[in-house]
């Protein structure tokens, strides 16, 4: 039912093109970069993600008897070319940017080299793929600068546009730096740290407030977090307070209370001082309910003595910068360049390679995108485009999780101050190499 | 590797909460409301969808052994409760709106009653499920609302937040009044009609324009679409024009041109006097290029000669309004109301059914929230929320997609002309009954 390992997850112009190709002859080898034309104007930089699904994508690209049959039911396909698309595999080559890396408007960070029929057939997931996990990774690197030492946990899973988009956003905030999600299925399949505690349901089941924290305790007294704002979260807080040294005897480990509701500054002040008061400055509060970036920067900026927050909604559907300007475009065909000129779309030509250059201090200087065959200016400059499949097979498995990890904070150290900052700032400098700008004059002449 | 029929595809504070009750031997009848609390400010209205995914996924809900192998290990839960996880499913009754039905803010949806381990688990899928469906479905109908003579085509798989999102974002904008998608596998999964065209790409693969129009006539001549503006659309649209007896006369059937580029009112007009002029006054002029229901409603007032929309990106991923402010919420346990007082997230207590009064011109006049056990105030007011699952069953057959289709068209033809406008109006009055305001005073003064 909710099963999407489907070679119809498409659209249809693909189809109709494969089969013109397949008509006319056309298989000449074709190079098409992914990209994104224009970062939002609510971002700085952008974060790649999404990558190692791209690989299970085309490792496993194959049509059935089913959906060929479908084909050639409903979609006025003709046998000849249904019969060529039942052996079809992508059989091509790929290099991207490693998951985690920071990348800029113009910069490819996905190159296909195939076939042109199988480079063309794959244009729809790739981009569905790439677009939501780097909008999401993007979003999350942005919550991580916003409170780097906090305890931050994706909450976003019910407002995800679905389930796919709910677990690669559980996927992609973890990789920018996120500590976990409370998304149990992302947990299982990714590794991913997951957290939960309790909904005010729970806590409005039960006649009394503090009963329901009593028991709650007692089924799971491992990590016990306590929802606080059902009612009066200053009350709760006191009930807390009451509550610990027998929750505690009984062998529960409180950690944190949670408020989901209110002025958070005021009452996350009045609560630390209730539970300092009480004994538990070593209870943590953790704070929820429709935050984002600037929220959370507000908040610690206002000294809020909140250690922890959940985001959700503005999170998984990165609601300020919903999607990103990204696309797939043909840069050669039988190696010759190609070039888009449509209005306001034109596309740098040629099959390109991105150099980045990291000053003393560590910081990144500027990226220079040039042709995939120009030398490198200088010995320091370092390609960010790496190969990643040879003739349809992966050259190495798939790198755990955590090293990408590992990646994502180390390109976040390596942002210029001005880049880390949520206002936006002046965009990166990005250099288009004289190779490529040649090219496109050159292409630009010529009559279509 | 991309299936989500998953029983862990939920947060884990539901699994936490379920163990509590399990442990407590909470197990008393509860109802859940499913609700918006506040409409986008961009929204005038909201349309139902979704509610088909939810009663699939009731249907379905079990925990495998894989599953519950995993939540011993990795999520701490103890083995008396995953021995009666097993056994869970879905027993309870569903109340729901007929997808495609128009509602507004404080209405239920969706009313769940259930053991309470039961009703609490489900919550996390239920709201993924219906907020994203009626969102692609709101959206989708102001689309219709600006454009009621055009065809609607959603192209939107590659920006949408993953598959599952393409998928359902074809289903709810079909749902309310597209003519269909450019996603195959909706085509394939819904019945739905697939539209599709070619890219730039496949011009650029060939060296002359022409040679590509004529190619593409050649592979697919039932239903031809040409894409003119990967040069000069134009001298494209010209070329068209003196191809056109060729291609006639080799049988293709020259349907429509897409423009996808530049400014779209003089592209059309020029495009349109062009063809005209060459005698083809019945080929249509169809345009796409990040279109949403503004664009459209300034495009057609300008005059612009338009005859078909492809909307993407804007559309499915509702990109002025990305989420709904929607929740699911405990209303009854144990046959006493329940209500959550948070600050600015109190909601309405008791198990509630929604009435709706049409006046004598046949539109919408008012709705009443009332409690589901209040007689309505008149024999004419329409009860919004039918039994749909009795005990974990169907009450019927799915709804072929086409009779919702037809309800949701009527459903707009009910709307107010205010409501219709996509500038933003009045709130459409829904009342809270006596009874239902009686309640939830009672239910403030108890002490928690």
């Amino acid at each position: 039912m909710n099963n999407y390992d489907s070679a119809l997850l498409t659209d249809l112009y693909e189809l109709t093109m494969l089969q013109a190709y397949f008509d006319e002859g056309l298989q000449e080898q074709a190079v098409f970069e992914l990209f994104v034309r224009v970062l939002p104007p609510q971002r700085n930089f952008l974060m790649v993600a999404g990558i190692e699904q791209v690989l299970c994508f085309l490792e496993s690209l194959r049509f059935t008897r089913d959906e060929l049959d479908w084909l050639a039911r409903e979609g006025g396909f003709h046998r000849s070319f249904l019969d060529w698309l039942r052996n079809l595999r992508f059989t091509g080559d790929v290099h991207a940017m490693q998951e985690g890396t920071v990348f800029f408007a113009n910069e490819p960070v996905l190159r296909i080299t195939a076939p042109i029929g199988e480079a063309q057939l794959v244009e729809s997931r790739l981009i569905n793929l790439v677009n939501f996990s780097s909008l999401i990774a993007s979003k999350s690197a942005r919550c991580v600068l916003a409170a780097p030492d906090k305890l931050l946990v994706d909450f976003g899973l019910r407002r995800a546009h679905g389930a796919e988009a709910g677990l690669l956003a559980a996927r992609s905030s973890y990789l920018a730096g996120f500590a976990g999600t409370a998304t149990v299925l992302a947990g299982q399949r990714f590794g991913i740290p997951v957290f939960g505690t309790m909904a005010h349901s729970y806590i409005e089941a039960h006649a009394q407030e503090a009963d329901a924290f009593a028991q709650f305790a007692a089924s799971r007294p491992e990590n016990v977090t306590l929802l606080i704002d059902t009612y009066d979260t200053e009350a709760a807080a006191r009930k807390v307070v009451a509550l610990a040294p027998q929750l505690r005897a009984g062998g529960a480990k409180l950690i944190s209370v949670r408020i989901d509701s209110g002025d958070l500054v005021s009452h996350a002040r009045q609560v630390r001082a209730i539970l300092d008061e009480g004994g538990l400055a070593d209870i943590h509060i953790f704070a929820s309910g429709n935050l984002d970036e600037l929220k959370i920067a507000r908040l610690l900026a206002d000294g809020a003595p909140i250690d922890g927050f959940g985001i959700g909604t503005l999170l998984t559907t990165s609601a300020d910068a919903p999607y990103l300007d990204s696309a797939y475009k043909l840069e050669v065909y039988a190696d010759e360049a190609r070039r888009k000129r449509s209005e306001g779309k034109a596309t740098w030509p040629g099959a390109k390679q991105v150099y980045r250059t990291i000053g003393a201090d560590g910081r990144m200087l500027y990226d220079a995108v040039m042709l995939a065959d120009e030398p490198p200016e200088a010995m320091d400059q370092l390609p960010l485009l790496r190969p990643v499949m040879r003739g349809g097979q992966r050259l190495s498995l798939p790198e755990p999780l955590a090293d990408l990890r590992l990646h994502a904070a180390s390109e976040l150290a390596c942002l210029p101050d001005s880049l880390r900052d949520l206002k936006k700032a002046e965009d990166f400098p990005v250099e288009i190499s004289p190779g490529l700008r040649a090219l496109a004059d050159q292409l630009d002449v010529i009559p279509r």
